[in-house]
């Protein structure tokens, strides 16, 4: 009793999922693949053996009849339509981030949704399958650190390519806080300010690196997170929150500390893709244990909406130096948890 | 092409490892299970919604013609014969420690098992598939820390219960370091000591604790196993290699660090179950994989037989006080890894 | 040829650094007291067995002929008068913090001393004496983290008394940070913006808690302090530097790491005179080397100045909420060290 | 009032005594000096710019009536006769390591200065006086960890010369662990084992390295040392006491954590020195401090003894690979502490 799969977009991370789902997690199968390149999706079912349809239209794979679910990995501006028929066809579908180009897309899509009347959209933020993340909330929600008041938080890449520019510090980088630290925080962005360090010499002409990011949430919580995507050391995720009892800090990547060269060190990563691969795996077998429960626990649409919101106002913030406000609609109750 | 598994013995660790196998791995589902008492097995079939045939004998498990490859988990006094009749039917089997209830018994199964012509047996050593043993062994096979010249190991208990006995700290809980040291130094044990501390006062009147185990091995590597059943603070697993050229330490369990009562803390595990929950996992998605891919990679019979000849080697120190030989005969080339 | 010293002010810092004095620091003794209480200098001359003259004016102890440097540990509005008073008599001088009750009274200081033609006065800010501190700004000046572009500082109590304000987090607490941060950067702050998150329910009435005061240098460094002084859980210094290359932090205060109660623990401090114990004694030992050397090296008067000015315009940021300007004279040659 | 002390030996480790009792202790000065070589002691008087005489014979020292106590830093085969003289006049005497070339020279101190009534020896075990040590011994002694069962130590070197020999680890490197581990425990030695593990490349012919010893207490505590004094990395002593309530660990020396190169590392020291510098100072000042009241605490002749007699039975079990005794006699009540 496989859950049967259909993955739109056979580029990188879609082979990525596809292997994950054939070859690693529990109880489903592909049994459909398509990409723009009808080529590429061909040779994805052959490479990977599968024993899948291929199609060149991403629509085809919703409407097959014998795809229950979908995974969305296809080119970033096709995901809202992709994930709006998908609901249409009342198919539960799993798209990667972004799950619009706007946040506007992202309110079609929620409205669309609660239209249909259940949720049936995930969004592929992976960090609260982290188990570190996991480890956090719960010491977080169990009132370990009492009510929290600030959390301090880092991302830090070894390097970008020339072609990344100060905006996607907010939206290829922080989108990922932006969400984890909603969801951890139980509680949504009010204000948002941005503030710029001396660059680093190793950043390059179209980008200010680091950044700061200043929030503060409805609650009160103020949240800063530094940006810095040529850090030069490694690849570093630091959350640490600040309660009326105490502090909890995320773990860093368990590792084996070697007395060496008259240095006591861990190994720290410097490939992203080491920091969250076990996540990636627990993300996609929850949503398919959930989709088979006919019931979606993960990061919804409204997530996504609100991330995306989240980031229009920081992007706004880098521009005006200004305090700016974040302004989200109330959570309707559909999206409660 | 699920792998059809059998499964003798449906108590708690049976039970577990049909759990997983139906609901947590990958490529294998549990196709008939049998207990001594045919009312335990007829009731793991229901209650883990098994679509699997129940039977009273293990040898009908074993002889079943839709069943794959068979997992022990059966009573500890049964395990020769069942192994020893999986052999003999040709079939790939997974059998629990201890594989026999002597080293003269292990022997009798490699021997077997050479006989038969094809490595078919596995024993559940499950601590070469922890992620933690695994990159100290990585580090090690690397050359960072040149040749191993000793190890210093601890293996702690928060407590065990009063049937607990002196030996039972050589076959139930030095058991997993005879097998991962092993395996870790590429090694075997030439010589073994065993000295006693003071014993803590929690322990009861039946049992010295703690112990300490010190090796020697072929290579001249030297083994200090602390056995600290009763130490009172939790499960804590220590292992420190010291090489040529630098010292490499297992990790410690992943957990939040924590600021709050003047403390800088992390917690410690009290419950060894939690310890290699995920090399359970890791263990048998591996037996699942090699029996599909035909070819058996983890703990053999052969390293079955070594630790219970270690282990017996041990229990005479124990009593002896002086420094005892492990009299292992070479390692045939059938089991080459 | 042990360095004569005159103290004025013998409440509990000043017996403090009277002991240390002449107990514990090599090199001077102390022959002079005054308090404005003259029963409390001759109680102190008893009982801690000094071979001193007792005043009751502080005046006094500076221009007895015998006093070759003087400190000055009296009520914190005598402390400008007593230090133009010792420059006046071209005296060396030891001034505990504050150095005068505003600006305007430390400019006149600065102003007197560069009159006078040499250093005589060293303000008591002793963080740069604690061999963290030391080891800190030695990294950063070897280079080892490249160009400094970021510090994440935390100055936390475990709790503050009922009349502890708002004012006071930057008055009396955040004062160390404005002066340590100033020579670890080598640099002058340029503006200070203070956010305040939710408060503690710890706090009482007249205390926002925490607060986070965020810096931009000269030379752009972005500094953060969380100032939290009703945490909780200890005392607690925390400094984070960012550079280019990679990023160094403070150490803790050494303690033994304790496995116990399911806990690997190291003890956090609760009290702060123990965090600086040995810094105080540091601190001492160089003004007294300094003076006999003739040449002070530590925080100098306008090190006082520049930490008054930037505190003035911390409590004008709490107030207005908005970055404000911190508006400092270049540094005159005099002052460079 | 200062303690007017006598110096015998003015090489490497008297002039750094000289310097510290001259320019970094409290209440002490040096006033004699004697060198074998009478242009070394006049050369100490003119370089470290003492008030001093200069003798060629240290009995000249201990003789001159100015001279209240006596260090003696000379060659060792001398520092017996300079110790029994010592005695013999009543005057104290700080003697650096080791006290006597044999335990019986040893003893024949102990005898002397039982005979003389007084204690008046302090033999320079400096370990007792490093903060580390003294906290550990602090949470020992508070029962935080209960009864103490085991002990497992390193100590390690980064290298040594060629000729150093496999008897020197015992005299020169273990001497300090022989010392500490019994003010620690407060326990004497009752058995002691030698194992040799494979020897490291980096040893020449004449040194087998690294060594593990093996001591059993009147306790019955058992202590693990593990000798390494080639190991490559730095110098490293490690201390993990093991009780029945938790477990205790000497602190790392505190250093800056540092991100960088894809490592978080802190610095290991590399040169023994660093290591116990401070523990020096505070050795000597409390060596001044107890004179001055007369009253000596640290390390006694008895101390020096026990830690002879130990050294012996390590040396004899460093041949023999067999358990031997460590035969001393009862404690006097003369050395009770």
């Amino acid at each position: 009793m496989n859950l049967k799969l259909g993955v739109i977009g056979t580029g990188a991370i879609g082979r990525e999922h596809i292997r994950r789902c054939s070859h690693v997690l529990q109880g489903a199968e592909v049994v459909a693949v398509s990409d723009i390149n009808l080529d590429g999706a061909r040779n994805a079912v052959e490479s990977l053996a599968l024993n899948a349809e291929a199609y060149a239209n991403g629509m085809d794979v919703i409407n097959a009849p014998d795809v229950e679910a979908i995974l969305v990995t296809s080119w970033d501006p096709t995901h809202e339509a992709f994930t709006l028929a998908a609901v249409a066809a009342g198919k539960y579908l799993f798209c990667e981030k972004p799950l619009a180009m706007s946040a506007e897309g992202c309110r079609r899509i929620v409205e669309a949704e609660i239209a249909q009347g259940k949720r049936l959209v995930q969004v592929g933020f992976m960090r609260p399958y982290d188990s570190g993340y996991r480890a956090l909330k719960k010491v977080i929600d169990e009132g370990a650190i009492g009510e929290v008041l600030m959390l301090h938080c880092a991302h830090r890449n070894q390097s970008v390519a020339e072609n990344y520019t100060t905006e996607m510090a907010i939206t290829n980088t922080l989108i990922h806080e932006l969400d984890v630290l909603r969801w951890l925080t139980d509680d949504d962005y009010k204000t948002v300010q941005v503030v710029y360090p001396r660059t680093t010499s190793k950043a390059h002409a179209k980008l200010k690196d680091p950044q700061i990011v200043l929030f503060e949430t409805h609650k009160g919580i103020r949240i800063d997170v530094e940006i810095f995507v040529n850090c030069a050391y490694g690849y570093d995720i630091q959350c640490e929150v600040v309660g009326e009892e105490g502090i909890a800090r995320l773990p860093e990547p368990s590792s084996i500390q070697l007395r060496k060269d008259a240095r006591l060190a861990n190994t720290i990563l410097t490939d992203w893709k080491d920091r969250f691969i076990e996540a990636y795996d627990v993300e996609l077998q929850a949503f398919i244990n959930d989709v088979k429960a006919d019931r979606l626990t993960g990061p919804s649409a409204w997530d996504g909406f609100a991330a995306s919101v989240a980031a229009d106002a920081c992007l706004k913030a880098q521009q005006s130096s200004a305090i700016e406000p974040v302004s989200m609609p109330l959570r309707p109750a559909f999206y409660y948890r």
